[in-house]
């Protein structure tokens, strides 16, 4: 490691080493830079320190989806530096992503020195709470300065910024550092006094961990509360846990196992709660098929009606779920740590502030033992016959979620699995069944935007050594293809799963299909691009395949080998539209 | 044209209508789509609108660059539409760059109903004032209705953001439509009253004429302000006009002349000032090589002291230049019309908060008629020394600086040339000779990124039948390298220059270049990137150059032939730094 307090030769030196030094001791272990005059001070200090990973970045967009995705597999903050000037703009979709899929992200601006604001200086805007409501906390910090106050003041302001992305509610940080020439590592003299480390050595090189260790003590529900989710859970059969998108601070699988058992209730798994792969689906009820078996009409009688719910997560991918639970008349408890609502249908009746596993875990403890209820079966036995019913049908054409279902179920074991909006994540809510295996499935729920996909796949896998997989449509390889020069540059491999419908598949569900013009010109968009020179550009493979037996094939060869292989497989989405249609017929049909 | 008033199928129809209808009468001719869900009715609206020409892009960022730059090249706002979301946050770096190279620029973001925000429901973001300070003007939309009121409240809200885009401080403005659905124009009985019309047509229908119609009234400065310019300018021989880079309420050509005859002073006309190119400068006293005068070491005796210099535009791209002037010691008025300052060597000492064009002709008729000055003389003696001095330098490596040069000097007559940052800009303020030939040169100044280079030149180049050059370098070409699908679907056609140097060209004129690491990993960043392939992806020819003989020929051959191509010339930037260098010793033994 750096001794960040030795022979500084400037001011501006001091204290980007001081501000790097408390990331490295809170636990960053990664940054994302892209290059810049501005935030010189930055880039050297990082890239000069031993236990900070430099990802080098050319594109802003591209580079804060990547710490966006490292920090979501990881729950730890990857920062992401950038000069000033639109550069920091760049940053805004991913800093509301992180912000709505409440992912620990730290946004690190080099900014001109005040006397430059607003005065028509090159590259100089107003990055003044430039995300505005995005982020958790904003700093503009002061002046570099040798100076023991200002010190201590930047140290405990990053440790701050590093608490306030993680926790109960983990999300984006912002500081901006503004700097004054010169920006390199070169010697002004008197701009740090000699003896100025020995003299102040808390400020100058901090303490031997973080100047402020942030102990965040997430909370599990009060008596009050837990007897009232017990009685509710006591007094009926019929319940449901519902796991929507996971947060870092979310739910573990064996507290929700415990859950699961202690109520005998069903889990219904959202493909992003990580619920849905894991050993534990042997044993426990985990049902995946509740978003085809629900399009497929209403379920009989009183399983149309459970009595309680137990929310845990963000809103469910699945729309017919959320409008099953909106009609069920359910009493439904969502729990959330961070005390927010995210549940657009307005079927809230107890939000229970508190963390999801401490809560899971104590309410289970507290619950009478009792066998799996009569109703779980039948939901059960509904699923399962859902499931033999997607393995039975045969699709007249490329139905684009059996080639999402096939990423998943012959995916390795481990791998990290990141699909993309708007289809490839409904399709795997679909089509996903469950499966006994070590499958981290991640997206981006907060925002649900096609940007960043690639990059934020990547970021996600550059963070373990499992095998990353990213499903995704043509639009969002075409939105963040300048992803892809990650792979080179920051040594990720990855299987690419492109299904390819040549435009917005997603409007073939919309009325607006029946709207024609427009339709085809302004929403279908299609495009007509070849994606294969994309292979000649980055470091990748590119293979084409026309059915999903070419996909599967191609799909086992590039999981088990290196580099990475992009695997286009072309669809008509509006055939697969009708075929998702006509399955939902059959489902209804064999019920 | 569409009757906006007619068989509205419903209020969300009838309102985007009534809004899109002002856009067209108050002179907006064409808009930049990017498709999504939530935007339908803007969608449905522009596209049925036969006085507007729609340009669809699939990715937000490039699209706002897109209008930004058709916007900077008409002076008339080309609105740009997006659905709820991040996608509205891609939207950013466009509007800073709008806001401070005072570009019109109207943004509409569709949104979520109020009840939605802030609850979970998909790809609802909080877009409040998304922008910050960074537009001229926000307005959240009421929610749609066949409603008397509230469509004139719309209609007026519509003319008025036109109305702040434009005028002496033109910007960026930003509508917020929430949306309801159904979004589809699909009929929803008694959503618009029959009748509403023909009770209604003020609502329904709007004027002839736009709702409203914002008269702007450039002012000219009062009589004591010109008198003090006047007896400023009377005091001496020794006066220079600066024009810096241009805005939509700038200096025009003739104007520009005109007070440079009346003066008697020099005319040192920045690349983006839209001086250095015209028919005016065989006469008029253009002085284009100050840049590289003033590197090369101080002027002689007096010519380092202007008595008064007369600003026009934003600060001067050339640092040589503003060093100058800061160190002159000259009585600075600078004349700009939103009485912003944009001058961050703090030397001004009378800012004129005034129309430029009114205030130079105002000027040049109140100012006794005189010869040119002796002074004035020797500056442009000393140019045009300059200038042979650059003919007679034989480098020995391409000087990026020369392929720049050429790109301006064998342009077609008329046309646009858009110049990226962070070097060709100023390459070409260094190595553009004034020529007699009607070009338009444009760059994003602004904000100074290399963000959204390509779509900016696209949307500059879709404004106009004239031939469209851009000349680019590697990370600008590979940061925006998205913006190449409006080649084929916004039919542009442009000669696209790119310098490729692999990499941050620019760091080499840096102090960091010394020291390595992090010099090249971070900083230089090369990327090996080959871009031919983009060839195959997008509608366009590629092709190589190794010299610059090479590269005259092919660029010859491109701007005489249709369709796109990108001539490639490889550069090595530290040694076209080191001729710079050369060159400016060069100069400097010349004098």
């Amino acid at each position: 490691m750096t001794a960040p307090d030795r022979a500084a030769p400037n001011r501006n030196t001091l204290w980007a080493r001081a501000a790097v030094d408390e990331l490295a001791k809170s636990g960053v272990d990664a940054v994302c830079v892209c290059p810049g005059s501005r935030s010189t001070p930055l880039t050297v200090a990082f890239a000069a320190h031993d236990d900070i990973r430099v990802f080098s970045h050319l594109d802003e967009r591209s580079a804060a989806f990547f710490a966006l995705g490292r920090g979501k597999r990881t729950g730890t903050p990857t920062p992401v530096v950038s000069t000033s000037g639109t550069a920091t703009a760049n940053f805004h979709p991913a800093v509301i992503e992180a912000n709505q899929a409440r992912v620990p992200l730290l946004v690190l601006t080099a900014d001109r020195p005040p006397e430059l604001r607003d005065s028509g200086a090159n590259q100089t805007i107003d990055q003044q709470k430039l995300y505005g409501d995005a982020v958790r906390h904003y700093r503009d910090l002061p002046e570099p300065a040798a100076d023991d106050r200002k010190l201590r003041s930047l140290r405990t302001a990053v440790c701050r910024a590093v608490g306030e992305s993680t926790g109960a509610n983990p999300g984006p940080a912002h500081l901006n550092f503004p700097f004054r020439k010169p920006l390199e590592p070169v010697a002004v003299p008197g701009d740090v006094p000699e003896g100025f480390a020995d003299e102040h050595p808390l400020a100058a090189t901090g303490r031997e961990d973080a100047f402020v260790s942030v102990h965040h003590a997430p909370a599990a529900p009060d008596d009050d509360t837990l007897n009232a989710l017990a009685d509710a859970i006591d007094g009926t059969d019929r319940g449901l846990i519902v796991a929507g998108p996971d947060d870092a601070a979310g739910l573990t699988r064996t507290a929700a196992v415990a859950l699961a058992e202690a109520t005998g209730f069903p889990l219904f798994a959202d493909p992003l709660s990580d619920l849905r792969y894991g050993t534990h689906v042997e044993t426990a009820p985990v049902v995946g098929g509740y978003d085809g078996l629900l399009a497929a009409g209403p379920l009989d009688g009183d399983l149309q009606a459970p009595d309680v719910v137990l929310r845990f997560g963000a809103s469910p991918t699945s729309k017919p779920l959320r409008q099953y639970l909106r009609d069920s008349g359910a009493r439904q408890f969502v729990v959330d740590p961070a005390g927010e609502w995210r549940e657009a249908t307005f079927t809230t009746s107890d939000l229970v502030v508190a963390d999801p596993t401490k809560t899971a875990r104590a309410l289970a403890g507290r619950l009478e033992p009792r066998e799996r209820t009569a109703w779980t079966d039948r939901v059960l036995a509904l699923d399962a016959d859902y499931w033999d019913a997607v393995d039975e049908f045969t699709p007249e054409a490329i139905l684009e979620g059996d080639v999402v279902a096939a990423a998943a179920a012959d995916a390795p074991d481990p791998a990290t699995l990141f699909v993309s909006n708007s289809m490839p994540v409904r399709d795997l809510d679909r089509f996903g069944r469950p499966r006994d295996a070590d499958i981290t499935v991640l997206g981006n729920r907060g925002a649900s935007g096609i940007d960043g996909i690639t990059s934020s796949a990547l970021g996600a896998g550059s963070a373990t050594d499992e095998p990353l997989v990213l499903v995704t449509g043509d639009l969002a390889y075409y939105h963040d293809s300048n992803g892809l020069l990650a792979l080179d540059r920051c040594e990720v491999d990855a299987t690419v799963v492109l299904v390819n419908n040549d435009g917005g598949g997603i409007f073939h569900m919309l009325p607006i299909e029946a709207f024609d013009p427009p339709f085809t010109g302004q929403f279908k968009t299609p495009h007509g691009l070849d994606f294969e020179p994309t292979g000649d550009v980055y470091d990748l493979e590119f293979a084409r395949v026309e059915t999903l037996d070419g996909f599967r094939a191609a799909y086992r060869e590039s999981v088990d080998a290196a580099g990475t292989q992009v695997i286009e497989v072309e669809t008509d989405a509006a055939a697969s539209h009708r075929e998702r249609e006509r399955l939902e017929e059959w489902v209804a049909s064999d019920r």
